[in-house]
């Protein structure tokens, strides 16, 4: 008889996630000793000796809960069979809201530790249930595909073996193989956007338009990253293909091939020649961009269109022209 | 002093969805005498004159409610100075679901009046939020952009001018123009997918994410839209380019350029081979243009793939073949 069959989906979706590495390559787990991430461990653990690769566990302290240095410790203590298996304590910022500078606190310190032990990989245990609330998050925003495209499965060394599987497997996976996941308690903490969206939003999008929404959600996201993807490398070799001098921090661009183009691969191209005028990504918006655009589809001899970063947008005899402002 | 901002608001957006027509052409506002298309042929009533053009409207009776007949009577009556002002009556079927039976009913009323009619434009009230709330409808399908597109803008002679406004516009227009929308009963019927959308998701994503949700989903179905046309684009291209032959309900396409190709622009033209080889697009999943993509991406000599329609991929000297099963 083999395992029960939430063992085995984990198990699999980490053997499938390392099938490229190399023997003796280590790879390290990532975990918060929450379902997914125990989940996530154990899986590597049983998974790392089979296939000639070495396994290792690092766990992040933010130091943001009363016995957060207790909790980290326990976890790294847990008899899982990885090696090394290391505590991380960071201190946490307040850039951009408590969320995102935990995150960002979390990513720079397993970027280090990863370089540090030499490690090929850092798996991540985000489930198809985080999926579908990233990219409810970024539906809020409404800024396209990209918000729309949830986390990557891949994403430089880290990766997320459990995209696919739903939370309901890694909960059910620890209970199987007798590991008691610890709750965070800021699961439950309303003041974060995310868990409004796991606790409120998506019960009642189940509720009112049938099971299976989330499933929906994270397929959306695996289609809209393609999609964002097969875009970008249009308006890559279409940006190539009208740039016409390459004077550091001035971009300019031949105007009747943008003509040319479907309005959402020239708006594209137009954000990628702002940015490589030196317009900085943060201040550039969905309305500086509609702007110059109208400078190729509405052209009627209007001034120049400002760009954050003092920047210029001009038409000038068939060109366009983004470079410091005033424009010689 | 000039008109309330929401009576200039919903003018100008019908104004500026006429601007392509010509003097005398005749336009429709289809009216159910509810605020946004009762704001809509007034707006119409307003501005077709002004344009030169004429303004007519029509009312569907869709019998389904109790005094439907003689509500559509009250509606195609009311003086706004539309001419003709017509009561439709449809037989709504059963096929689909009661809203999509209704939605085709009404459709098909709508395009024999404006033939009959020789109406070049038919104007439909739907709002903002009414966007917002198919982006929702889209989302839990998961199938893709396509399904995030929402309603178009233009689509053949429809046209809805308030694709960006919201509902709250089309009732302040109504009170200050001193009309008096009708409630459908049917907008308050909760068996109705839409309607639970609209009274309860929508309100807790505002709650829970913070106002401007609806904005933010009409923005990305606008945006979903574009990039869903220019992939369409791309891929209609690429079909060309790889087409060996034209034996209908016979496609052959060459193997080495659809494996050059993003997998969002290849899926596409497998899915647009599928279809000129004769598979009903209501039968063809994802799944099943993932499979026939392995015949290109992940090539070990597989058997065929079996389509909707009886037909069969196959991949043979380089080339992929969907055909009729057996494939001599």
């Amino acid at each position: 008889m083999g395992p029960h069959p939430a063992v085995a989906d984990v198990r699999r979706a980490v053997r499938e996630a390392l099938g490229d590495l190399a023997g003796g390559d280590l790879v390290l787990a990532a975990c918060s000793g929450g379902a997914d991430s125990l989940a996530l461990a154990a899986a590597l653990a049983f998974v790392a000796p089979r296939l000639g690769l070495r396994g290792g566990l690092v766990t992040v302290d933010h130091q943001l809960q009363e016995g957060s240095a207790e909790r980290a410790r326990k976890v790294a203590g847990m008899v899982l069979g990885l090696e090394p298996a290391e505590v991380l304590t960071v201190e946490v910022g307040k850039r951009g809201g408590p969320e995102a500078a935990a995150r960002d606190a979390r990513y720079a310190a397993l970027g280090d530790a990863a370089a540090r032990l030499g490690a090929k990989a850092v798996l991540l245990g985000h489930t198809r249930d985080d999926q579908a609330e990233t990219v409810l998050l970024g539906l809020a925003r409404g800024s396209g595909l990209r918000s729309l495209s949830g986390m990557a499965g891949v994403q430089g060394m880290y990766r997320r073996p459990f995209l696919e599987l739903g939370r309901e497997t890694t909960v059910a996976a620890c209970e199987r193989m007798g590991l008691t996941p610890w709750d965070d308690p800021h699961n439950e903490d309303r003041r974060f956007s995310r868990v409004r969206v796991r606790r409120t939003v998506l019960p009642v999008l189940e509720a009112e338009l049938g099971p299976g929404v989330a499933r929906a959600l994270a397929r959306t996201a695996r289609l809209a990253r393609d999609d964002a993807d097969a875009l970008q490398a249009w308006a890559e070799r279409a940006f190539l293909d009208c740039a016409l001098s390459d004077i550091p921090r001035r971009v300019t661009l031949a105007v009747p091939p943008l003509e040319e183009l479907p309005g959402a691969v020239r708006r594209r191209v137009i954000k990628r020649a702002a940015l490589e005028a030196g317009a900085p990504a943060s201040g550039l918006s969905a309305a500086h961009v509609l702007a110059v655009e109208r400078l190729i589809t509405a052209w009627h001899g209007q001034k120049g269109v400002d760009l954050p970063g003092g920047l210029i947008a001009i038409r000038r005899y068939g060109r366009l022209i983004l470079a410091i402002s005033p424009i010689p």
